[in-house]
């Protein structure tokens, strides 16, 4: 059967949302995927002008998930959506993930993966039933040299790690953003939409996933500091934690909406008995290793050699930035090309496994459940 | 009349080309182009292969660019392409720019314009008569901290411009690649395919354009020092030029692709009376700004107040970086966006018609001709 | 009175040793003191050469403190020091401290402050009683943009502080290193020379003085999670820690001599309600300071308009980089300064009694007992 | 004989003086130098206030160079100064040089070595002569990582020199200076103090120097285009440069005093067939090393294993960052250490009689003279 685009509905994501525009593009980029429907807005009309501004036909664009599932399971094989990709607010990840693992539909789902444990649960046991793709947007594991660090740790280039540091500073919540238009900020800081935590869901399950992705190592106790330094702010807008991991490293996590000034400076150092990696999003083509015993090495995207899923999670020759977008799409690339396999009936390519699954989704709703605990405690640690 | 998708035909840009897959994905990026044909490559079979692989319907897969204008022309209007992508090497600019334009097809060509100086004015020249739009991928104008620049020199922050340093840096040609099977460096170091020049024509056009676009200045005058490093290489592999600005400026560009190591690092520094500018590729989301009389700033692509046509360059918040990719679908974006507007019968929005055009690809071609004229001349200064 | 030279003796830092020709260079470098004896070694064999080698008279050369403190106090009161400058392990700095200061000297002394808090206790009353000038060399605040910070943040331009992260990771001690002949790492592991901690007293003492210094704030409490990673290590040699301080901020500290490839990265993070500043010890003369609204700024020694205590503390102009061995300097020409003033009968100008003293010595000693303490606690937090 | 320390007369550099406090500083750094006599400023008045601040004996402070070398060669052998060191403008420097020379005193002098050709030879034959050390301070050569640069050059570790580009910008005239009380704008712009060249003879030279003594090579030709940006400026403020080596590789040379909002930027890349190597002064304890065929190195001042010249440069351990000064510091501790051999009968260690020489400011006055030569020719190259 000739290989053919695979098709994507979206949930979530209409006119002025941010994310949804992110992840339409990363679904497009590699030219795998086209947009066939969608669910834009919880208004119709307001997802009826979404559709019209994205080309979509009128019929395939749908006032509700539900109506979009159940439309979309009636159509032909021929053209009805193979996945839906959901980009919410939390609240809203469940719903649609639950009905479309239930219909046959692989999912793409923006991060967290849920709103508590144990909506978590019940999707990872669909999942597990369904055997159906599930991939979570934890999006900075799609960045090259994210994927080189990882390999390195893995095949033991740095010896047996002792320390990780990793840091999400941003400062836009410096001041009550919420109270303000900003739609952002609102739903972000509103526990109704949010869930229990405010940047510890938002961003400190990013910096979670990064460290277990990029070590491979979990998270198995915690000490945690959460605040909200803006009066009258719901939920944390910084949080500072002590980690400790399942081989005995020691770690720093602590995230912030609130460090006044920072853009997006996720970054993160794994240190080993032989080298330590430090990796920034902000400039994303660079890895840094520094050896204990020979110069400190620049590595960089698409230059020289690099461990398979670097090389693969690349499009254009080292020196040619890519960014957030293309790390994004990496993770919609890899979905399309697991997709493209069961539709041959093939095994996929090991690289193309290569994305956040249900599984880290259910660890960080762990880490969300637990981080929220610490901080309440007077006990220095919280098992996880 | 409903907007639609602009329909993108595509010459060059088969399997294993480089330069190709970028157009795609920066054409694709934005979702307001669809390639609906494609002439890929100079053997049909090959062709036929890359359309399958880019899911094209076979009937929309040509053995040549003739044949594919030819074909598409007969198309009724609700299928055509709308435009043609030449993303072939230098000698096959010309043939299909000029048969595209001569049969009512706008184009999107990449650099330099054409092979010399007599081609580049009969493109201007059909392009004046057609009317229609002719973009040239000079895609480092694309980057939003580029247009922050430039519209920042533009209404006078900086001063009068008494100073500008562009350089251009590549080391892939440092050993004779050309000799093995790397297609890139076969025809880009071949006379007959390249034209008169090699990293001149290359990159070192990249620069003059770079310069000129964000200074708002013109070359008046160069003195050329250009080189072939490598043994036996037919075409300039580094070169050295001092320039003289129509304002009175001064400035030095320099290209090489045997500076061993660098990735791809374009770079300018322009030094006005009241400040100085300098903005890296490499790291293509800062600007910095270096007062006289108060501290450095550091301007970022998405954060804080910037020009209109930086924050229409940008898609994605401050601190997630956008690389190569986004910005050359700055131009794409535009052109679809000024396509759209004929359809609509409209004029485009101002921001839209900014993208380097065929006057800037004839000063491309202008430039090739002095700079290697002057490098072997005996005089000092030459004229462009 | 004519003005002369400062008259130092040296206790400890004969041939070999690290700190101690740091001390002499920092002290000769603004030609305000000058050498004039010492007891460098507990070997007089040892002591002696070294005296030769900085070509000190023999006479002024001794076997051991006590003979040094005795000897000069005969001296008439135009030839003896004027102070002494204490650079022996931890464990040999309240011996020479103590009796200088009974003996009507002035002392520099090498951090920390001594051995454990009864000495600290005791010799901060000295202090006191004494009315004697006592500094304690953290350097790092000598740096001219840590004084702009501090300034600046006193001054309230980054508003109220929300958050400090302060870091110290060095990999040197990695492996084994005090099982070699490597004698700054074997004092420095060593219970009966170093003290209760490792990394956490010998640069952790650093880092808390730096967030202390920097901020103006307290920390009032801690939760430390210390760790001796190198096998049979006896002293911790990695720290992380979360800090409370008595503005309510929240903060973090870590340090590390297990950082592999590291080589002295302290650095500063502290954000306040209207900005954010980061300071980094290995690019000491930058200050970047992110605001909410307006562009992040670079701040230069020598450049621009500074606070006066920033200027001060810079010797040449913006662009010719200072380093450690001149913010090291500034503590001992400020101390120099207020000597002179002594002499003089006058009172120090008061950019000159900006250095290290007992008091932040005492601190240092609480914050190293509340730490490991704290360490071993299953108590979250360790009030200090 | 016992070693002693060495013992320096300085010709300028009174109270107010810039250049003058760093060669002091640079001389008492390393505790082998000390000042013992001095004539600060053509004013006996102003010499005999600097002196009282210097804590100089009144019978050592002359009203003139003349004086002072008349007086000190009087004086006893144990007593007189070695060696002389010239801090004054350039149009300064031959006068006490050549005195000094002529009887028996070595010389360390500031940069250029003077004033025009016809001094520089003649200063060239009076070092022969005397056999006398003579050094000059391009003390950009005592970085330790140029000197690590210089060997690996010199070991063929980046293979056979291609390319190199020097630039030192400067933004601190781009106004008219010199028409405030500024008075190191004042004399710098002053043909009759500074000589025909402006920005190519401050600073010009220092990056010319750096080229040579880093690479080993000599510039055979060159082709310059000279500016004087600010209005009324006597001498150049800026000037771009073509050059040619004398093994074949090519290069770029330019200088500014007008690149508005630079420090002090001067910074070299040497591009050879195996690797680039970078280097800036603004961060001069790193060296990138860009490999052809392996990751891109980062060698530090005092890290893993470097090159005997760049070990014996540093003073302390990596990460803690030396300067400027330091830099400085080499060339007169060098000079101190080859005195001291000349005074024990000895032949100095190698590793010491790496400082610049009388050869090369007979190269920087030889370029001075050509840059503005080939400014003003309309011939393309001008042989040096």
């Amino acid at each position: 059967m000739a290989k053919r685009k695979i098709r994507m509905g979206m949930v979530g994501g209409g006119i002025g949302a941010f994310i949804g525009g992110v992840h339409r593009i990363a679904a497009a980029l590699d030219g795998q995927i086209e947009l066939v429907c969608g669910a834009f807005s919880s208004s119709a009309e307001k997802s009826k002008l979404s559709g019209e501004e994205l080309f979509l036909p009128a019929d395939r664009v749908y006032g509700s998930y539900v109506e979009m599932i159940e439309a979309e399971k009636q159509l032909p094989e021929g053209d009805r959506m193979d996945f839906v990709s959901i980009v919410t607010p939390n609240h809203v990840h469940f719903g649609p993930a639950k009905m479309a693992l239930e219909n046959g539909f692989h999912v793409v789902s923006d991060k967290p993966l849920c709103f508590n444990m144990e909506e978590a649960r019940e999707l990872e046991n669909l999942v597990k039933e369904t055997g159906l793709i599930f991939a979570l947007t934890h999006n900075y594991t799609g960045y090259p040299m994210v994927k080189q660090a990882k390999w390195m740790i893995k095949n033991g280039d740095i010896g047996e790690i002792r320390k990780v540091v990793v840091e999400y500073p941003q400062g836009w919540l410096s001041t009550k953003l919420e109270d303000t238009e900003q739609k952002q900020a609102a739903w972000r800081t509103d526990p109704k939409r949010s869930g229990i935590a405010g940047a510890m869901g938002d961003i400190g399950t990013h910096a979670e996933n990064l460290a277990e992705y990029m070590t491979g190592l979990q998270i198995t106790e915690l000490c945690a500091d959460l605040s909200a330094f803006v009066d009258g702010r719901l939920l944390d807008d910084d949080g500072n934690v002590l980690l400790r991991f399942n081989n005995g490293a020691k770690g720093i996590l602590h995230a912030s909406q609130i460090a006044a000034g920072e853009e997006n400076d996720l970054n993160i150092r794994v240190y080993g008995t032989k080298a330590g990696l430090a990796w920034k999003q902000m400039e994303p083509n660079t890895l840094t290793v520094r050896w204990l015993d020979k110069p400190t090495e620049i590595r960089r995207t698409g230059i020289g050699e690099l461990y398979p899923a670097a090389v693969a999670a690349a499009r254009i020759p080292g020196g040619h930035p890519e960014g957030y977008l293309e790390a994004f799409a990496n993770i919609y690339k890899n979905v399309a090309m697991c997709i493209q396999a069961r539709i041959a009936g093939t095994e996929p390519d090991e690289i193309h496994t290569d994305f956040p699954t249900v599984e880290d989704g259910v660890r960080g709703m762990l880490f969300i459940e637990k981080v929220v605990a610490s901080s309440k405690s007077e006990e220095k640690w919280t098992k996880i």
